[in-house]
């Protein structure tokens, strides 16, 4: 008889292990000091005394999903940005500078639990101030990846075709603070936390900081995460300042290495993505959020081709409007399947590896997470079948179970959600926090900051103004 | 004091009457004799004495969602068939021969339930046999806009280039089922059940027939529901038999009005779309399906341009996987953004106005349904702003409501369905079934179709063969 921490009873196991997606059935999970220990026949089970057995009948046990890019920042501003051309002109605009840094906190704890309650166990979130978000991750229990942003070009109105000002003030402090925050949270919360460096983009951060960032990142042995070439704004502004396109500006940088995470690839063409890739940076894809800002399907499948390792992210809120990897999963397949009018384009498999296995390879934490496999920490969620939108189960001659998870599932299937071992959400709750608290401390600040913003709304007189006028929201 | 059925409190109703969103606050909806009688300022509620006041604090209150189109008989067979070119060779033809009336009937209810939780409350569905379909739409109490498919080309193998073989036998006698279905159902369950006429295509379906259709349909003042230039194979079979192309077939055939509700469109060119707009018709779009099997989108935004009404529908779960209209309202716009790489398209209140009033003049309901305006028929639901993924709640100098029920809401957010004035579901539980045991009889049937379909599932040996293979399922 072995002791043992924790035994995990299923009908299907999704292991991640391998190429494919390490399907396992008539099998127990055993876990022991946080992580994986094996799988054992269930007529084996017997020989183990666990001091948690977890009987998910009628559920599909899947790794924890990651999500390798987000800013939860910007969930206090949730839905105001979308169907206007000049996303952060005509959307976001109005509402970027009027946040406190208490109502930012307030709705980026929500953006989390939304995130988490979809089954991420993996937070790729990226703000400017993160000690509260590193707070409330240790204290949830879930693993972060995270970032600071830096950046050393002023925020102001900038007319067409002037080049940003780089500020050495503002570099000097804000490069300080992701320093910091990485003195601070590195390996901190039992090691489910890690700090990256995050230059937000090549127009906004001078080629010096850049360097420097690189510099420290690379003496601390951890990754960069940074914009790449993420739209015609960006591409003129380095044509402009460097006389080539940001690809090449990076490349003859010495930014594209294995110890980056360049996200977006929007202004890219597959042949700048595939050389990215080549380089041996990862990539952080956000469908959703470009879809529906950009109207864009970014090369992430390019990428793929060329040997990269992509994440998917749900990125922010104020223009995707929600932070679901079960929706990015969908979007993924969906986008490229219509980009190359080709259904058998990023089939179900390949999206569910995205959110688990390649998306931990593609954010560093690839020997940590993202995949059942002995001597991994023990992060996993447990996805009901007995759900109309799972309905019904099929295994022979084929297993539907994937197709389902990826096409139909919309998030809230997910019941158990185990983080290095320990359970931090039951019947779909997550245990530490109180989820109303977090709803109602959002819910005191949109009055004040619609009004502070509405001056400037109605200036900048986006789409979303004659919305209003017509009684389109 | 005045005595009435029904008071509904809410922070917010989305009306839909006009041209926008028919947005309306500080009031309460008044219900009487299953319709909409008014609605009042909330100062002056004092004045009514209501059997049922409904307290719908912290929800949004909305029109029933419309399915336009949807075949629930392939439930049953939910996530057998997608990420395959040749979506009826390779995807679902296994499966095509082997299903029970059983299966079917046990599967459809299923696809009807979730379709119900998740806000549905007017199902344009659309199978070969539909008794069982309206018994639950009956028991149930939503609103069934219900169609029998009609046939007379031959099932059976045909060589490519052959023309499909018309039989007269099989033509009478599903057109027979058809006429039956529509003298046993049609108006039935007080009014909520409407039957349509439904040839299955112009290439499945003779000439004659069509006529003989169109004749039975115009005397009995009902719809005929037509899926419209499918694919490149209906495209081909036309060509070769009539020497044109199906719009053109069907316009000079005298079939393109405004009784004809034309179904998907793929393989039309905008011109063509905007033709059968211009002769009155409408049309039912299904962004999710025909993007997953067919990697398209479909025109119906040219169709819209051209004056036309078009439904959304979910389609079919063998290939879209689910039957959710807040998926397809994210679909459409989504994919239309892509399609034409412009964010300003398809803003989100097109999508609800799609989901329903527009979905319910598509489909003949328009002065029913769709719009919760006085003489209407009660049909809303109540939709939760409490939850993460409708959070935070902004009301100046933008409402953000409308963008999050159609970006981020999955659709379990609808708590409260009322149809005809009746609560049919509460609290997310649809009342008069027992949900679990309508799952539990579907789970009876997988095992053995498995069984049955297996032979042809490995001789026809699509990519699911492959990754079954693989591990990849």
């Amino acid at each position: 008889m072995k002791r043992v921490d924790m035994l995990v009873k299923a009908p299907h196991f999704y292991t991640m292990q391998g190429e494919g997606v390490g399907y396992k059935s008539g099998v127990a999970m055993i876990v022991n000091g946080g992580k994986i220990e094996e799988f054992v026949p269930l007529e084996q089970i017997e020989d183990y005394k666990a001091d948690e057995i977890l009987d998910m009948d009628h559920h599909v046990i899947l790794p924890g999903l990651i999500d390798g890019h987000m800013h939860s920042c910007y969930n206090i501003f949730r839905g105001l940005a979308q169907d206007a051309n000049g996303w952060m002109m005509y959307g976001i605009q109005p509402f970027n500078n009027i946040e406190t840094r208490e109502s930012v906190d307030a709705g980026a704890k929500v953006a989390l639990l939304e995130s988490i309650k979809a089954g991420t166990t993996t937070l790729g979130d990226y703000n400017t101030y993160m000690d509260d978000v590193c707070q409330f991750i240790e204290k949830v229990g879930v693993r972060g990846n995270l970032t600071c942003m830096v950046r050393d070009a002023l925020k102001k109105t900038y007319q067409p075709g002037e080049l940003y000002e780089f500020n050495d003030a503002l570099g000097t402090e804000e490069f300080q603070r992701n320093l910091d925050l990485f003195d601070r949270w590195h390996n901190k919360a039992n090691g489910r936390i890690k700090i990256l460096f995050g230059p937000q983009a090549a127009d906004f951060v001078s080629a010096e900081l850049l360097l420097k960032i690189q510099k420290a990142a690379k003496e601390r042995k951890t990754k960069i995460h940074l914009h790449v070439q993420q739209g015609d704004r960006e591409t003129d502004q380095i044509m402009r300042r460097y006389g080539k396109r940001p690809t090449k500006f990076l490349e003859d940088l010495g930014y594209l290495d294995q110890d980056l995470i360049a996200v977006h690839l929007t202004d890219c063409t597959d042949e700048e993505a595939m050389t990215i890739a080549r380089h041996g940076a990862s990539m952080a894809v956000n469908p959703g959020c470009i879809g529906l800002v950009d109207g864009l399907v970014c090369p992430s499948l390019a990428f793929q081709k060329a040997g990269g390792n992509v994440a998917l992210g749900s990125d922010q809120a104020a223009g995707n409007n929600c932070h679901n990897m079960f929706n990015e999963m969908k979007n993924i397949t969906m986008m490229n399947k219509i980009r190359y009018q080709d259904p058998e384009i990023m089939p179900a498999w390949r999206a569910l590896r995205m959110a688990t296995i390649e998306g931990a390879r593609a954010i560093g934490l690839g020997d940590i997470t993202g995949s059942l496999e002995p001597g991994k920490q023990a992060d996993f969620i447990a996805v009901d079948l007995n759900v109309p939108s799972m309905q019904p189960v099929f295994t022979y001659p084929m297993r539907n179970i994937v197709p389902n998870l990826v096409y139909s599932a919309r998030g809230n299937e997910v019941r158990l959600s185990v983080v290095d071992g320990k359970i931090i959400m039951k019947d779909g709750k997550v245990l530490a926090v109180d989820e109303d608290e977090l709803m109602k401390d959002m819910q005191k600040y949109p009055d004040e900051l619609g009004k502070a913003a509405s001056k400037e709304f109605f200036e900048i007189n986006g789409p979303n103004v004659r919305f209003m006028e017509e009684d389109k929201l």
